[in-house]
């Protein structure tokens, strides 16, 4: 496999402009006025797909955003690899607070990355990674050492909840059959610790909206007299934790899958500091549920975290009003065991009836996800354990994320295949943040060990 | 006086129009945008003050917007009324609650205004209810009944907190000399139901930022683990009242004036229906302080307005994100007996002092202002009341109004002179909202009481 390095060296240039250019187009899915980007990136994609080597392209039309399909078969008896990612980005706001464009990539060099970031919108989540197995694809079809099939389901509408997956795949078990579902999507613990995502949280995501008076009034003639529905809607929030960070809304820990204290033991081994935790995140002091070590609050522990408030004056000087509305968006992190479409009728239920007589509250479901265990003990994490120990020379560590892919779930439901999720990004990378980047490093060390997954799990397959 | 009725019946057209004019100048205070137009408009008040009679006109610059000075001396040995007013209006968001432009003024009929009002920001506050005044001094003049010394003090920073006028105040006690301040910029009961406002609420007014990690954070990969400070100003801002609506900051009530139950059972003989009053505003329920009336919890009680809030994605669908900040704007409104910068001094020390380790938070302070209560024995308050039991044909009620003109306390304090409130405006007016109006009927009855007041006024005044 010695190729796959001088394939890298020769063509790195070229795949680091490759991937600015596709970062160049702003593909927000949450934002309608972006729609023509996001369209014209799934056009990119799937020209990208055809020069890499493609033997069958589509641009599959959803009611939403097109999922760009991709095939390359070599030989039926031979296993097939399906390869998830997305093209659709979040928001870039707050703008302000980056230091370069968010559609204008540049390379800058970080502590971490001392070989350079690339700095824009969707470098690492999930251009970036998703663009590593274009690239890998292409390295095997130029070097000859394809060694399975490959389907390519690429989509762009992830950042909003995937919406036209589920039919999608529903719709088409025969075309997207296939061995193992691989996906870059998550991280790994640091650049010197390979690690492999074997758990990923659920997600319920609600906006909530609470009406007082039909109209902004005087906070002075009516202040005191009638429900201001901000304050109204913080006392309902507020109650919806108690005082050791539990979430209150009943039944919500019903079916949360309690880790053994021997599973918590070995969790709790992984490198980590909370000194340099607070520090880089500048934090007087961590917060979250009692009876939990950081790293089990952000991974194996539901959460509940307000997204966004808003309502009444924010504008510059003083406004005395009373709002006629105040809005929050609302998401809970689920964990194994836990049902996104029970907790959210659980939350919307618990929401309105918490609500006192003098307001009125609506709710609205976004979209929901499943959470996800991935077993250690199979072939496919067998194949990416092994890949990543050849490229990084040391044994990946098996890693809970806090993180959500809701798709995780749903391809084992409707396709009865597993995933592998082999993420290269790491914590620090400012994904959804202000200032997201990707090492070089990381993007070329995803497209070297993707070949060796390749090999790994054709020879293990065919073996097995 | 017959007079009076016949100029305005002469003239109300050009009344109106001339104050539809001064309506189509977006003289927003707070918004540094609308610099121009503030400044713009002083100088159409000033010009009206010429044009009315005033002998002489001044602007008046300060550090902030100027104060438009005007007089017309007849003799120095007859008393001297000072009318105040404000020329800056409120902002006009949120615009898409507007039926009409906010500075696009068209009359139209309402329900409580079957002759028609003036719909536009500032129609009622305080513009409609200062030009008042400048047509009741012209109809004197012009009707040579002017019975007495005229000055008037237009400001232009009363939105924002009357920044620059206590200093004007103070540095002009000779040229501000006077024998009663006569103010428009309150309201009545109803227009069969005249009333005085002889007690207004103070004002304490702040804002917060809690700060939680260094910058916006995935909410998968962080949240559980860190402090969320939009979920920590929720349950901050919630903390700071109890389950019987009572602020908890230690020493708020401390220096509250408590009515006796005899003064409380007068206010309660005051025209209220409470389901009017839900009617009116959709309101399920009321909402307010255990243990006191709706007009109490209005008028005789402080209270704690959450007026703005933001912090987080707002935007369309569903971003997951812990926002790194998260702000509210949070306004006091004080009764007699409490200073405001104490309350805001009490405020700033428990907000800190609630905050956990893990956010940071910074309070910082906009204006403040005196509660006032107005005496009802006095000739002031005779020469008021037997002015609209002419123009109205009923004696007028004594009424304390929950709002605040911090300003009538600095009045009293710096030129030793009590002020009388005669407004003509109706709660239902919707000042500080969308849609703020002002009932054409309103208008012209201020017109044709004022003259009432300086007649009473000067000839009590000679006699006493």
């Amino acid at each position: 496999m010695k190729n796959i390095q001088v394939y890298i060296q020769e063509n790195k240039d070229r795949f680091i402009d490759e991937l600015m250019d596709l970062l160049r187009i702003p593909s927000i899915s949450a934002d309608p006025e972006y729609k023509k980007d996001v369209l014209r990136t799934s056009e990119v994609v799937k020209k990208r797909l055809e020069e890499a080597g493609a033997d069958y392209v589509e641009i599959c039309e959803t009611p939403g955003y097109p999922i760009v399909y991709a095939q390359k078969m070599v030989d039926s008896s031979l296993p097939t690899i399906l390869v998830y990612g997305h093209y659709d980005v979040q928001p870039a706001d707050p703008l302000e607070l980056w230091t370069s464009g968010p559609f204008d990539p540049v390379i800058k060099k970080t502590q971490l990355h001392p070989d350079g970031a690339i700095f824009a919108r969707g470098a690492c989540d999930d251009k970036g990674q998703m663009y590593m197995h274009v690239k890998a694809f292409e390295l095997m079809m130029k070097t000859d050492s394809l060694p399975c099939n490959v389907k390519f389901m690429i989509e762009g509408e992830e950042e909003v909840g995937s919406n036209s997956l589920d039919a999608f795949v529903k719709g088409n078990r025969e075309k997207l059959s296939c061995d193992v579902i691989l996906i870059s999507d998550t991280g790994m613990l640091a650049n010197d610790i390979p690690s492999i995502t074997t758990g990923l949280r659920g997600l319920s995501y609600v906006e909530v909206e609470v009406t007082g008076p039909n109209r902004d009034l005087h906070s002075g003639l009516y202040g005191g007299a009638v429900a201001n529905p901000i304050n109204i809607l913080t006392q309902m929030i507020a109650s919806l934790q108690d005082d050791k960070n539990k979430i209150t809304i009943p039944g919500f820990y019903d079916d949360v899958e309690i880790l053994s204290l021997e599973e918590r033991a070995e969790m709790a081994k992984a490198p980590f500091s909370l000194e340099a935790y607070k520090k880089t995140l500048d934090l007087g002091d961590i917060h979250g549920e009692e009876g939990y070590l950081t790293m089990e609050r952000n991974s194996i522990r539901p959460t509940l975290d307000v997204n966004g408030i808003w309502g009444g004056y924010s504008g510059e000087g003083a406004k005395t009003v009373i709002a006629s509305k105040a809005y929050a968006k609302i998401s809970m992190r689920l964990v194994p065991g836990q049902d996104p479409h029970k907790i959210t009728k659980l939350f919307c239920d618990h929401f309105v009836s918490i609500a006192p007589k003098s307001v009125k509250v609506k709710v609205t479901p976004h979209h929901g996800g499943m959470p996800y265990v991935s077993p250690t003990d199979n072939i496919a994490y067998k194949a990416a354990s092994d890949a990543m120990e050849v490229t990084f020379g040391k044994k990946p560590v098996p890693v809970r994320s806090g993180g959500s892919i809701p798709i995780v779930a749903l391809f084992e439901q409707e396709l009865n295949v597993k995933s592998i999720l082999l993420g290269f990004g790491l914590d620090s990378d400012a994904i959804h943040s202000p200032n997201e980047h990707y090492g070089v490093f990381n993007y070329l060390k995803g497209i070297e060990t993707i070949p060796y997954f390749y090999k790994n799990f054709t020879d293990l397959k065919l073996d097995s």
